[in-house]
């Protein structure tokens, strides 16, 4: 699972093999089982993980019980509660397992060390969390885009595997609309 | 105005006089007056400015012709279309000014020769990017909250000034209400 990783560093920053050995002792190979959670709503999220095999979703519940889906994850994305990892505060989302899922984590403390001892993983780092801004910043607009349809295009965009592992279900809650919409638009 | 931006630099990493002086020919001071516009729909959008003075707003136009606040920014915010700015695609949201404003502002190309040549502007940025993302996930987080009096608290704690500088049309544009709901939730 370690070489996921690898490539997923180098299509960004060469690493030869003697530096990656080193870099991949900042992480921590972990687990999880379909339902399993890696973060819940008001405890820690003392991780960043990075997918090695399956897919996670992260979700916020509102006020009046309704859960909206954040962001999908499965191999060679990063999750988090990134509020929550980088202020230490506790997480306002939860992110469970859709599929048996493998990770590679790491904590805060681990990310600073390896960014100040790895030059590469600073530069590594700071341009992951610009796509990250990226994605995110899509994801505003997405929500506020008036038209179903423009959503449903823009998803489908951003995750290639969507329809083949991800439930009609799930899509709808992702984008805010029925599942009979969803169908509408997905037979259109 | 480049001393805003220095101890904007200090708050997050040690530089001193000598370095921010090179540091700071990296970027160039522009103004632009009320009403003007920095980055514009469908056109490149080249720079990611630093306010020194002034408030600024990005915004998105739905299919339906109606438009969506992203966010505000004034003195300390950077501010950009982070998409079109990092991938050279045009722009898919306007930049306007709501006051007289001055920014500093930065290439694509001169920040990645900032950061490859100032370890501690790597560092910044890696931080600056990651305190964009946080504020992105919040504005998500936001977006996604079925209550107008949350959305309502939030955005107050996000920009303190905010009842002072910014009109009570484009607060309501920006929460997704209208006036009368934003009248209903500031009075309570």
């Amino acid at each position: 699972m370690n070489e996921l990783l690898k490539n997923h560093i180098r299509k960004i920053t060469p690493v030869n093999d003697d530096e990656f050995d080193a870099i991949s002792t900042y992480f921590t190979a972990q687990r999880f089982k379909k339902h399993q959670f890696l973060v819940q709503t008001g405890k820690p999220a003392p991780y960043e993980f990075f997918v090695t095999k399956g897919l996670l979703k992260s979700e916020v519940t509102d006020s009046s019980g309704k859960t909206h889906i954040l962001q999908f994850a499965y191999e060679e994305w990063w999750i988090s509660d990134m509020q929550a990892f980088n202020s230490g505060e506790p997480a306002s989302l939860d992110i469970d397992c859709l599929e048996n899922t493998e990770v590679l984590s790491i904590t805060y403390d681990a990310k600073e060390r390896l960014c100040a001892n790895f030059r590469c993983m600073e530069y590594f780092f700071r341009k992951k969390s610009n796509a990250g801004n990226i994605a995110l910043q899509k994801r505003v607009l997405m929500l506020m885009q008036a038209s179903a349809a423009e959503r449903y295009e823009q998803l489908i965009h951003q995750y290639p595997q969507m329809h083949a592992r991800i439930s009609k279900k799930l899509i709808a809650a992702c984008l805010g609309i029925t599942r009979e919409t969803l169908s509408r638009l997905s037979n259109s």
